[in-house]
């Protein structure tokens, strides 16, 4: 996702940048207007112009606009359920050691968010199978992954993925859902030797349940790990950990498949 | 990096994995064998057989033969510096914005670990530029490099990235050096606009230091955070985090480029 | 603080119980009713009957009914400023080495929370000496003191620390304040040898400024920490950490008094 | 525990300070020597002299020597058994409510650290009654809570606690054990209405058993923290929290008692 031109023109996505709370990612579109809260912005205050300045909205508000960039598009992306913080899909993409060409299998697709983030690496050889049984769920995800332009690298698949994974030899299997446990005998089957299993849960029983069925199934180097996030209040004279913080998202198992016999 | 075909062949690099500390990253060679204190492996007991299967040592203990990943080149790379945590590495990734094709400028290269994956992300078209000012870190870090088969993505420069970066319109600057301070000026002209700046550092100080620098050169979306992993033991009855853990690697502070006038 | 007997009094204080974040602190008067957004608690329903029941409030809402003890004493203060939260001042209380019978110079009072910790812990014999600059700071720390009934045990002193500590060979001197670092070389007078010095400040240059401090004034065994405190939701198939914790509320700072020349 | 007089006599304890991992309890015997790696202190030398002074070791290395204070004991003391860490003590504490005066049940009393600890809080009028099964920790816990002159403050009481408790109305139970699930209904008989339950247990299915036999006894205010200490290391330019810290070191559970019936 390389940046484009730095001249903004009709049709492009946007990112409208108040404060780090307050960021609105919209489409320029000529003659039309976006309201927020602080008055609202014409676009043609800013087609033709420059990335990177600053806009004035009705109430004289300054926003800076910039190309958006995948962490935005993510971050913006419609949902109900919960959706995975950027910390833990960072650490999944790194512990599913994947990359441009990967083939990965993952379950459930819910809004998209982490399918995003996986066919944003694995572009353009790699393709995401990405398993959803709610209906519903399959077509918000469609449109969110047809907004971040990767759409051409996800394969949308509604369907139950404790009923049977048609994919074989895959690098990696990534879940996101209730049951892992019952999906490992399965992912054990899709993955290629030696590929990853990786698995996000919040609870620890989900997480002891999904350990037990990874040794049962003969993965190993079988590991788990919580990832805390502190945000750094930085100012001279100031300087100190922000007071509230997200104190637990999930936990984060992931395994490597065997050939052992069982 | 696809995973290869699960015969292992003679030249092949092979991971053998006896447990999650004691792992080997080795080149399977005929006739030949690799000694560890749980006795000898004979890669002749290895080569035309598959992966993910066992071999038995000298000694007479099982490893697991895996085909290395990217983690695993990372993880055995020769350095003598401090290097940076996957944990870090994962979020660096990820605040960076960056996915194949990226275009990214790094200092210093130390061991070139971090270069590595990074250079992993933005195969098969992308580039990473990477200054280091001692020569022979840049000399261990193309040897590191070659043999994660990344080279022809990586442009190493043995030179001072405080003097001058040559790079332009860049789509991230990622710093992981004693003064990155010194750098935001020079990282702020080589940047696209609404491009990432990323830097790591160990000690508030630096992290102040930084900070200051990118408010004064009208970069936005300062932010800076810690990333804690905690490592949890999962074991029916025994589950619990892991009493020894690695309390602190560094900070890492992220920005945004603009056009805003100082 | 034992436990008074089970059978309530007219007079006395109650805490109504309904879950862990609505608790009410009340003193039990006949006659009288208490009014909550679940509904009013009449007295008469209490009194004369042993604690630890439910009582039904008009709504038909259980509340049950406990003698109150010194941590509930402590939440329900009225304050205008951050208190001290639980963690730390169960680690300050440890830092420090106090118990009963200590001698403490405490600054500031501020609504007297930590004061009527300390002198829980000191009484009956110790003292708390405590300064606050801002008099109607002392007016409210006063009033909660008296609340908890340990006002007999602490010396409220209306002046400003920096000015000078009239007390002599105390056992622990405890900060909660702006400028720490300004009281270190009266807190190096006011402490025996081998007292304790004990400090919380927020930021982290507070905590360097403090530290030189102590340094500079030949202080030894001097160390920083932070406390962080996770709750845990347990419950069969559901536990996991809290979603949302407290962050960061302060770092303590300790030390030793030496009678090293400078 | 005020601190004695300056001066140092004969027989007295004294810690002798290098620095802050390398400390020594011990006791002050005329023409006696103590030995450390960095030499050894003549007692002569320091007896008759105040504290808080340096001496110096036979190789000429400067030991600063302090009276001992409570944590000093309790670091110090012989165990065989994992000891509870400083900041798991002073939460205890804390969520226990105790002060002096308080009638505690405790079990098992494992080396005495906490039983000391506990009776340094309760006296002098308190009582800490300790409950262990294992006759050779009994008697080496008499000897660790002797050293620390708190011996009049404890029972030591030789028995298996999931037995029975004999004592009644006390206002806190507080258990450091495998099995404290099967102690909730005899904790429950032995305290006071409104007194504090409190365990320690190093993993999460300990606590859920915990947790789940209060719910049925009718405890209330149910919680259940983790205690993260994180040390930081504060130096002028390379301040930072340490590199390797304790990441676990157990769960802590509190609650209070009812007289809701079953």
């Amino acid at each position: 996702m390389p940046l484009g031109t730095d001249l903004i023109c009709t049709g492009a996505d946007v990112l409208l940048f108040l404060d780090q709370k307050r960021t609105y990612l919209v489409t320029a579109k000529k003659g039309e207007r976006f309201h927020t809260h602080k008055g609202y912005v014409c676009f043609d205050d800013i087609i033709g112009r420059p990335f990177g300045r600053r806009v004035k909205s009705s109430l004289g508000v300054d926003f800076v606009v910039f190309p958006p960039r995948i962490r935005d598009y993510l971050r913006k992306m419609r949902h109900t359920t919960q959706v995975l913080y950027p910390k833990d899909i960072a650490l999944i993409i790194n512990y599913s050691d994947i990359g441009p060409g990967s083939i990965i299998v993952e379950a459930g697709t819910g809004s998209g968010v982490l399918t995003s983030a996986l066919a944003h690496y694995v572009q353009p050889t790699g393709r995401v199978y990405s398993y959803e049984v709610r209906k519903e769920f399959v077509e918000r995800a469609r449109k969110n992954i047809e907004r971040t332009g990767l759409a051409e690298f996800v394969v949308l698949k509604e369907g139950d993925v404790t009923r049977g994974i048609e994919e074989e030899r895959v690098d990696a299997v990534i879940l996101d859902l209730a049951t892992p446990w019952m999906v490992v005998p399965l992912a054990n089957q899709a993955l290629k030797v030696g590929g990853s299993f990786v698995s996000f849960s919040p609870t620890i029983e989900q997480t002891i349940k999904t350990t037990e069925a990874l040794m049962d199934n003969k993965f190993v180097d079988v590991e788990t790990v919580e990832c805390i996030l502190r945000r750094i209040k930085v100012q001279a004279g100031q300087t100190r950990p922000e007071t509230l913080m997200i104190g637990h998202t999930g936990y984060i198992t992931r395994a490597r498949k065997t050939l052992i016999a069982g």
